[in-house]
Formats: structure tokens, sequence, C-alpha cells
């Protein structure tokens, strides 16, 4: 698709413009993920990276450190990290989840096992450890760190917050930045470092990542009360059902009447759902605006999100990454 | 203790003179694995850090700082380190090997679900990750990096390389250095590292906590078909009913003729087992004296590590890793 065909989303975009970095990174993390000793290790791997993700958390390692006018060849390595950290994050998510389905494929643990998905994780977490350190950045390492006990804590955060109504917007926040805006906010935030831009552009492209990576989580948890089934891949009341504490809910809740939070406590709490109270927690939301003001934390997390990419000097990716900011939430609005 | 009671076993002799150390470590690892936001954190692993292990790697970190002259602190974060490392790994491991006992203890996984035990070894390899980045030692940053790939690797080999007959010695020594031996090098090697310690003395250290952990694994996986119940805390044949390959089978297994090879396939491979079956291989084991083989090597491994003490200067810590070393294979002797 050429840059000049308006119908070319920004994500794609961002690749043709990133490509041959992002050709340097699919090698590398083909040639890492490799392992002499343990073919089960590929073979997990593979199904994972090469299933057609979109590359969205290294493409904006590579676009940050180019729009500091990085020279060198560790944004490749840095990017090749951050898609190693996602890999074993999902892999491991599969497990917590017991889920059987990623990206419209059976997931590995239900293809070989728990055991190889726990372990094959571990290895994509070692492996990422190894290919940040070869940066020799010390700062980098620091940042990466500190985002992978992020990550862990909010996963383990949602275990005991999940199904409980004590969940506040605090909490959300938490879960969600472990879940997403960590890791984004990383992924920029290298790229700044890598390159040693100035502290005040280092800053910005933290706080880009990290905004965009809650405005990409609250959306998806909205498209869950409000997509279009078939559009957004996913189906209406998956979460309802699943009784997690999402945006949505937790702010209904928050204004509840007493009817209304025994409904809440009876359906998320406790998980006795009947039939029509999908329909009666939809009524609810609305009721409430919900929805909407769940819309708007999106919307204000990504106007946040363009406001600091205007620290960064004018340049084709910058405007690439205003345009993802915005499609982000187009989804829902 | 005291130090002067010949009773003493090495380990307690090591701890007592590296006490105020082990405190210090102590405080480290409580004071890391609090979260302010998930307190399932530290309840999962106080059930395993507080749950009295001898603290053996931390204590061959700490020694081999102390063995090279260290004056700075970071010792003390490292040993920390390597102590996260070993329980996240110990919690992955009760998850994939669906075990429901550790130390004599019920194992975390069966106390609250695979799930925390999953998620909270992600957050203290995390944890780990961020002490080591304090030490700002990008080398120890690199050596304890690659034991994470090699303790993963270890682990994935492992699960293919179990119940099956073609898992050789080469296959055997991969899989007990992922098991083991990788995080007692990077142990004592970090130690001399951070010491600033002469190259053919970081080199020593590396080999002593290499053999010294290969010994270990070798003495664990024969006491399994050698011990004493009771004594040693194992069942004689676990391994056996488990059909796990360790050392002794594939010694008999390279040996067997015809009628012993079936028996090994019907035992092992297909789990075919049938009452008499256990003293029928311990009757094996012992026409090909592999009992006695798999003890050699282990004596073998321990004798190379003693040699490799040599390079250091005498120090009352040295000859405590020697006595340590005599002590990890007496128990087969």
């Amino acid at each position: 698709m050429g840059l000049d065909q308006p119908s070319a989303k920004p994500h794609e975009t961002l690749a043709e413009t990133l490509a041959s970095d992002l050709t340097a990174v699919n090698a590398l993390i083909r040639e890492r993920m490799a392992s002499r000793h343990a073919p089960r290790i590929p073979e997990v791997t593979a199904h994972l990276v090469e299933a057609g993700g979109k590359r969205l958390r290294p493409m904006l390692t590579l676009a940050a450190a180019a729009l500091c006018g990085y020279q060198g060849r560790h944004h490749i390595h840095l990017a090749a990290t951050v898609e190693f950290i996602h890999t074993a994050t999902l892999l491991h998510d599969d497990v917590v989840d017991e889920s059987e389905q990623r990206r419209g494929r059976p997931t590995a643990n239900l293809l070989w096992d728990n055991q190889s998905s726990v372990l094959v994780g571990d290895y994509l977490f070692a492996r990422s450890f190894q290919l940040m350190v070869e940066t020799g950045n010390l700062r980098v390492l620091d940042i990466l760190a500190n985002a992978s006990a992020t990550i862990a804590e909010g996963e383990v955060l949602q275990l005991s917050a999940a199904q409980s109504l004590a969940t506040d917007e605090d909490i959300y926040l938490q879960i969600i930045r472990g879940k997403t805006a960590a890791l984004f906010s990383a992924a920029t935030e290298v790229g700044g470092v890598i390159a040693g831009a100035p502290e005040e552009q280092v800053k910005a492209l933290f706080e880009f990542g990290d905004k965009l990576g809650l405005a990409f989580q609250i959306v998806d948890d909205l498209l869950d009360y409000r997509g279009i089934p078939g559009v957004t891949g996913k189906n209406i009341g998956d979460d309802f059902r699943e009784r997690k504490m999402t945006l949505p809910v937790i702010k209904a809740v928050a204004m509840a009447d007493d009817e209304e939070r025994a409904f809440w406590r009876r359906t998320i709490e406790l998980g006795d759902q009947r039939p029509g109270d999908l329909d009666e927690a939809l009524a609810i939301l609305n009721r409430h605006d919900a929805l909407d003001a769940t819309r708007e934390a999106a919307n204000s997390y990504a106007a946040h999100a363009r406001r600091s990419l205007q620290v960064l000097a004018p340049h084709p990716i910058r405007d690439m990454l205003e345009d993802l900011t915005d499609y982000v939430v187009e989804r829902v609005n």
C-alpha cells in the first residue's frame, strides 16, 4: 500500500516508512528466538511472533529513535527487546487466562501445553534481557527493568481486583499501565534515550507512550460494550460475561443506586448472570453516561499524547504518530 | 552453632561467617519483594523466600566477593538478585511440574493458584533485574542475562527430553546446567566481577560454581536411587516413577542389551510400570555399575570444583567452600 493512498492506516504508513528498520528487527527476532538445544522454543515463539501482529511496540521504538535523529544500530536491538517482552507476556497471559484463541488462532497453551507457554515465555524474557544488555546503555536497562516490574505488578493486581466492586479508577489505571501503557512508554522512552536526546524530549516520548497506551486500552475496554461485532474483532459483552472490572463498569458502579449496586454485585461479584443481564448492564451504563465518560477519558489521554509530541521537532514520523493517536480513539468516536 | 563445633555443616559455618552480609541480603529481599499495589505478591513470595531455604546461592555470591576482597555494597544486591531468580524459577517449576510440595510445605500453586505462581514469578524476575541494574555493572548484567537464558533453555529442553531414551549425557548436562549449575556459576562469577578480581580468578570462580552445581545435581539424581529415606528427604524411586531420564538411567540405557532396553522402553518411555519394576530397575543399574559410575561423575566434578579454588589466595572462606564441596558429594560416598 503506497504512502499516497489515503486509505492506508497510520500503523501501515509507519511500517512502510520504517520498512528497512523493521526488516532488520524481524531478522534479529528470528535469529534470537532460535535455540540450538531446544527445538520446542522456536516452534512456540514462531507461532506467536510470526502470527501477524502489527509490531506496534517495536515501531514505537524505531519511530522515537528516528524522531531523535539516532544514527546507530541499537534501536534494532531495543525494538526486538520490546517485542520479545510483549510476546513473553502474551504467552504467560494465555496461561493465566486459560485462553484458547489469540489473534484468531489457537493459543500456544492449547497447541502445546501450559508448561511450554510458561517456560518459553521465560526464555523470551531472558533473550530480551540479553538483547538490551548488548546496547551497553544502563539507563535503557533501568527503564526496561522498571517497565517489567510494572507489567508483572499490574497483572498480579488484576488477579485480586477482578470481580471486586471495590476496584476503583486508581486501581484500574495501575492495571492498564501494567497491561499496556508501561511497555508503550518504555518503547518510546528507550528510543529517545538510545539516541541521546535531550531530557525534555525523552520525557515527552515517555508521556506520549504512556498516554497512548492508556487511551489504547480504555478504547479496547469500551469496545467490549460498544463495538461493532465483525469490525472490531470483539464480541459485545465478553468482559461482562468474564466479570471484568473495566472503566465503564467502574464508572457505573461509582454512580449506582442501591438497586443497580445489587445488580453489579450479583452479576460481577457473585457471577450469577441470567438471560437479559447484558442488556440491563448496557441500560445502566447508558443511564449514567458511563460509556460516554469512558470515551471522554480515552479522548483526553489521546489529546495528552498528541500534545506531548509537540515538544519534538516537526518530522513526517511525528505526524504519523499523531495520526496513529487519532486512529486509536477513532474507533469509538 | 559455633565455628569451633566440628558438627556444624559447611553451609552453616559459611552462614555464620557471612552473617552480617546475609542479614543485609535478607533485609533487601524483604524490602524488594513488597508491592505497594498488589498484596498478593508478598504473600506468595514470603511463603517461599521465608520458608527456610539455605540461601546457598546468595552465600556463594557473598563468599566469592569476600574471597576477592570486595569492599563495596553491591554484593548484597547481587546476592538478593540470585535468590530472587532462584525463587522465581521455583514458582514456575512448581506450575510446570504440577508439584504439591516444596521443602515439606504445600507449594504456592496449591495454596493460591497457578496464575499467582506464574505472575509472581515474573514479578520476582523483574525485581531481580532492577536489583542488578542498580549495581551499574554491565558485565554482571551480561552474566546474569546469559544465565537466565541457559536456565530457561534447560527447562524447555527437559520438557522434550523427559521420557525419551534418546536423552544422552550431553543433553543431560545441558539440562542440569540450566536446572542448577548456571545459577551457581553466575552467583560465584558475579561475586568476583563486582570485586574487580583479575580475569584468572573470575574464571576460577565460574568454574567452581559450574562444577559444584553439576556435582550437586548429579548427587541429587543419584540419591533418588541410592538415598536413605528420611535422611535425604527423598523417596527411593520418585524419579523412576516420574519416568525421568537422569544420569543413572542414561548410563544404564547406553549399556543395555535388548531385553533391558525393552524394560526401559516400557517403564520410562511408555510409562507402563508394574509392581517390582523399581527393584528390577535397581538390579539393572547395579548390574552395569551405573550408580557407581554416576557417583564417580559427581566426585569428578567436585574434584574439579575444588581444584578451581586453588587459583584463589588462601582464605578461611576458601576452606569453607572446599568443605562445602566435600559435603555435597559426601552424601553418596
